[in-house]
This record gives structure tokens, sequence and C-alpha cells, in this order.
């Protein structure tokens, strides 16, 4: 970009993604909170812990399906000891286990007073009609046992705030009794398309249409990301139009502007946000594809993300910015994909003075390495090409072209 | 496992994974299709191709921001050319382009009549009032121009019929045209926890008793895998009440059963299946934990998990056997889990004859390279342990202890 740029929104050096990320999450602060049943909490971050209200386990309990016994009694087996009760889990034993005799026992039930040991069921046999039972090992004492309070005490804060509720935090929180747990207010996102040649994905395009394809990638991302999507109309390219819709999406949390930010005549965005009172952050940054990406924030606190209007580049914006973004309204700053190492199959191109992000597809190969394969694709617009991406390679600027066998870094983005 | 198991239903080999996933999958026919609007169909499994209806692009297009040119006018650049017209994207030139003209033109906007090259507006400076515009370096012929159908021909399939719809595949059917698509019915998964100490998670346990929270941590899993979860009355340890939650789950696809299915003399599951019809084609894996882990098929088609009630084999069954089944009743048949390569952070003990998987914690490290952590765990049966699990490291049976620094094979868990 150089002084030759005539348009005034074209001001402002590129900037890379570190320094970016920098300049998003100092301008974002957590939603709001709200109390939601427990059932509805996944993929929701805390924000407050979770405590347990009673020891965990609540007894002593059997570790293994088996014969509650004193050690001492096995201590020279194989013995044979009188069998004198059965406890199953959820009932507790009223009598005393005394010496010479042996209480069949399930997993997770209490040990019956007296006992200090279990010999697991593979290890006896039960003799005559059942009256005895033939312990063949010895144990220590303890064997088998999971003391009261193992797992956590009373009181004590099984989930820290800010955990994302995950399936194992869910069963977690279930298990601490938590029925309601405090979490960030789920973000909103709008979209916003923006476009005269853009015409409803029912409509079959004639002339110089082509289909508003973006506003449902975009909903699918953010639904991918557990926010909300509100769809806004989409605009034509003339400015009373952009701005009626530009406020409309200032109702939202995060507002994705997907078209019109580039370097086009009829690119109104940015200047129809300044118009709005938008405060830009970010203005191009040093990525392909990508670089007139946009974020900047509303004077109501909405965070706003201008997207170029090809497919991968909204894309690749989502991935980078909007998704951390989300994060971070969440209460989890810093939610920022990390390149992990792969093996490349298909080549990349060298790369100039941007980073370049590439749709990949990744798979383990039967060594369980790491493998990424290029796709048949054609370039930023092509949508088909890259549908069965679920990575990007990630070229730092000035890097050479690759070929197979190289040692790639890749952006992991499968979340099925 | 030995002859001196006195409990019937306790017959039969350990199987492996490898072995039990032929099993498995042997035994599952894909669901009923059904078609849904696209905007339902996010995460769903196509079961018939989606085909774009026209050329894309439609016309040729301006792959970027700039003048729409004659490339032989400009091979002696600098040149400066007259404008004559501006295309933005959804507008179509009526006229030709001449010699000597260019045409202010947009990315993504219809080349014009007789132009055959585009010139990035970088490389462009307007002259006088705009009437016109000095063009610094020469384009060959096509430049910056992105033929009709370069992506896809009209009547072409864009995404194969087994395609799991994710947000890119959304982008691309939306692009298509596809406003409705055909896909496998999401399955219905029943969950029926069983046992006389299970309470609701909003009751305070008293004496043997404890809070039901593998039916939340299932509910939550099945979710995370865009299923549907059927809650069932937990059923009592007898075998009447488990007859009738049983039966009751023969109405879903899937019905998993967790606890009730180990060696335990109260553990009836095994015997009550059978009675209701079940076939057997697991009854014991070769993993820990989760021994006692079983696949049956009722007579309705509905394939039943027993899953052991402790948090953690009900989890790593659910992982290993329940998410993949329910992929391949979507059509997705072979999506199993597979281990990648991780540096160990902390220890995991020696295995004995059964394959281990131990929950723990994978990041990427500083340098790109996967890590695995282990939790502060105490086993099986410790829920909030385990909690902050995204990955489970694989342990080959009859493997050495392993400690920090050392290369472990690990399934990647996190979905969020």
């Amino acid at each position: 970009m150089s002084d030759d740029v005539s348009l005034a929104e074209y001001r402002g050096a590129m900037i890379d993604v570190d320094e970016a990320y920098k300049v998003l999450f100092a301008n974002i602060k957590p939603l709001g909170t709200e109390q939601v049943p427990l059932e509805a909490a996944l993929y929701r971050t805390l924000a407050a812990p979770v405590r347990c209200d009673v020891d965990f386990p609540p007894f002593d309990k059997s570790a293994m399906d088996g014969y509650a016994i004193r050690a001492a009694d096995v201590a020279s087996a194989p013995v044979t000891l009188k069998v004198v009760g059965q406890i199953a889990a959820g009932s507790i034993s009223e009598k005393a286990l005394t010496s010479g005799g042996a209480m069949q026992i399930n997993t997770g039930a209490p040990m019956p007073p007296g006992a200090d040991a279990v010999v697991r069921v593979e290890l006896t046999k039960l003799t005559g009609s059942g009256e005895a039972v033939l312990i063949r090992e010895s144990v220590p004492p303890g064997k088998f046992i999971t003391p009261r309070a193992t797992y956590t005490s009373a009181g004590q804060t099984v989930l820290e705030a800010g955990t994302r509720m995950t399936p194992l935090a869910i069963g977690s929180a279930a298990t601490a009794g938590a029925t309601r747990v405090t979490v960030y207010r789920r973000p909103k996102a709008a979209i916003l398309a923006t476009g005269d040649e853009l015409v409803e994905i029912d409509r079959r395009p004639v002339g110089a249409q082509i289909r508003d394809s973006n506003r449902h990638l975009l909903a699918a991302l953010i639904t991918s990301a557990h926010a909300e999507p509100v769809a806004l109309t989409t605009a034509r390219d003339d400015r009373e139009s952009l701005r009626e819709q530009i406020l409309a999406g200032y109702r939202s949390d995060v507002l994705c502007i997907t078209g019109g930010v580039s370097m086009g005549a009829f690119d109104f965005v940015p200047e129809v946000l300044e118009a709005c009172g938008a405060r830009f952050h970010i203005r191009k940054m040093a990525i392909k594809p990508g670089r007139p990406t946009i974020f900047a924030t509303s004077p109501t606190g909405t965070l706003i993300f201008g997207l170029p209007g090809n497919p991968a580049s909204a894309f690749v914006g989502f991935e980078l910015l909007v998704r951390p973004a989300l994060g971070a309204l969440e209460g989890r700053p810093g939610a920022v994909p990390r390149g992990v190492r792969a093996t490349l199959r298909g080549s990349v191109q060298s790369t100039t003075n941007r980073r370049a992000y590439v749709p990949a597809r990744a798979f383990v190969g039967d060594d369980g390495e790491r493998v990424v394969e290029t796709l048949s694709w054609h370039g930023s617009g092509d949508s088909f090409g890259m549908a069965a991406a679920n990575a990007l390679i990630v070229q730092p600027p000035e890097m050479d072209a690759a070929t197979s066998g190289a040692d790639v870094s890749i952006l992991l983005l499968d979340r099925t």
C-alpha cells in the first residue's frame, strides 16, 4: 500500500497477527453474567466457581467388586471366611464385620465398619452353597478402598471461574450438586453482508449477481463458536442503506460486516463506519487472504469486524479474530489459535510480506504423525475447493515455497 | 477373568479396541434420511450430493480492485489511458472497452467485453481530475481474471454424500443454491442410569447415596456429538425396574446404560438385557478403565452400550465406542479416534494386559509441538480430577511406565 492510494480510508500500516491480538484483547471486556440451569450450560464459560457441597466420595468406598474383609484375617491366604452379608451400592451395612467374616461388596458401596480391605472377586471362590468364600491371596490394609473425601471435601472449589463447560465439566458440576451455574452471557453476533451484486441463495443469480453465501458461512461459524447469530438485512452499496444496517448491528455485541472493505470505489464501509462513530483499531492486516480486514469499536461498545467479501478471507478473518474475540467476551481472553507442526502433502507457494493462511485438510497418518494435505483450491473466491478444509497452513512472511514432506505449521479448525 | 467367576454373564473373552470396531460397524446401518433447511444442517451428514445449479463464477470476473484494460495497450507501460467507465460488483458493463481506454473495476465484478486483463489499483494513479489513469506496469493477457466456471460448472457435484456439514460446507452449499439438503436423520440416544444409590443432583446425598451425575455427563456428550439425548427414568437395582426402562430405551436408536454392568451381585443389566432379547456382541473389553463394557443390539435394532458406572469408564466408553457409532448411524462409518504423538509431562503407570486410557490435558508448546500433561486425578471415580481433560493418553498393553519427555500417543477430545 503506498501514497498512490487515493482513497482516504486506506491510510495506516498493515499490522501482523500478534500485534492484532494485543489491540483486540485491549478492547474487549467480558460480558455480563447470568445463572443458567446446568443442562443449558454446555460450552458456556463459568463466571463463578463451582463448589462441591459434600465430601466426595461421601464415605470410604469399595473400589472393586469383591469381598470386604479384615486384612489380618487373610494374611495367610488361601483361607476360607464366612460370608456374613452383602453390601450393594446404595446400602449401608448396619452391622460391623468381625474377625473370620467377609461381606460381598459392590464397586462404589460403602465399606462396612470393621473391614479394612477388599479382595476382588476374581481372587475368590464361593464354596458350599455360598455360606463361605475361599480367599486365594492376602491383601494389605486399605487395599481397594477409596477413603471418604479423596476427590474433594465439602466447600472446596471443583471448577474455577473461566472454565469452559465441556461434557466432563458438566459431569463434575452434576456430581457437585450444581443444578444452576453462573456463566457469562452468550455473545450476540450480527451479520451484515454488503453489495449490490448479492441475491438470496434461493434465487438463481443472473447477470452480475452472485449468491449471498457469506451470510450463511458466518452464521454457521458463529453458531459453531456457541454464540448467537443475528441476521441483518443485506445492505446495498450506498451510504444510507449501509448506515441503517450498521446502526442496527450496534445493538449486538459483535458486528461482522462482509464485503465493502476493500479498495474498490464502491466500498463505502470504512467511510460509513466512521460516520457512525466507529473507532478504528485495525485497518489492514499483514495476512493473505484478508489484507483489508478491519477491527473497530462502536460508541455502544460493539466489536466491529470488517471482513473482505470473498469466502476465504471472511473465513480466515473469522477464525483468526472473531472466534478469539467471542471467547474473550465470554471471559476466556487469549483463546487464540496456536500452530502445530504437520508434514505437508502437496505444495504451497512462497509468501511476500504477508503471513499466508492456506485452507487444507489435516489428518493423522498411520504412524500417528500429523499430515496436512493441500486441496484442489482455486483461490480466495472458491468456496467449493475449501469446503473440506479443517486446517489452515500458516506460512510466515518471506517464506520459500514448500513441497511434500516439508514440516509446516497448521491451525486445526475442525470442531465437529 | 477366569473360570472362577461364578456369574454366568461374565463368560466370553476381553476383546481389544480394533476388534471391537469391526464388531461395532458390522452391526450398524445408517439411519433414514430427511430434507432439512440449510440453516438446520450444521454438523449433519449429507445423504445425497449437493450440486451447483450455475457456473461459478457465473462470468469472467476481476480478481482485484483496479482497472480493466487491454494488455496490448499497456505493453509499454508506464502509459496513460482514458477512464471510460466504472464497474462495481453487481453491475455489467453494457459497452465494450476499446483500445486506449480503462474501466475502474471492483474485485468480483464482471469483466467488460473487450478487456483482457486487470491492473491492480496500487500500480495506477488517477491524473487530472480523474479522466485519465497512469498505468505504471505492463500485465500479460488474463492477469487477475478468474474465468467463468473456474470453481465449478452448472450441474457438477460440489459436496459429496457423506460430507459433514461444517461451516465451510454450509457456505459452499449456500453458494450452490442449496436451500435444503438431504441428510441422515439425527440419532436419538437414550440414557439409562441404574443403581439404588443414585439420587437426583438437586438432592444432597445421605448415607450410601451418590448423585446421578453420569446422566448429565452422557447427555452433554450426546449433545456434543450433535445427536439427541433422551432421558429415561433411573432404574433401581431390580429386574422389573430395569426391564421397563430397557424396553423404553428400545424406542431410541442408541441406548446407553450406565452402571450395573460390572461383576457385583446386584448388577442385573446383562441378565435383564438377555431377557429383553438383546444380542450380545461385546461383553468385556481389554481397556482400562472400562473392562465390563457391553455392546449389544435389541430386536428393534437399537444399539445398546453398557458402560460401567464410574465417570471415567462411562466417558472412555462413550468416546471409544458410542461417538463413532453415532457417526456411523449418520453415514460416517469408521469415524474412530486416531492417536497422535505428543510429549508427556507428568508420568503414567505401566499397563497390564489391557490398553489404558488416561484423561489428560493436551496443549501446543511454544515450539509448535504437542504436549500432554497428566492431571491431578485420583482414578476412575474422580470426576473432578478429570474435568479439565481434553485428551486421553493411550498406553498399549504390557507397556512400561513413562515419565516427562516420553513420546506418547493421545486421542484429542476437545470439541469446543
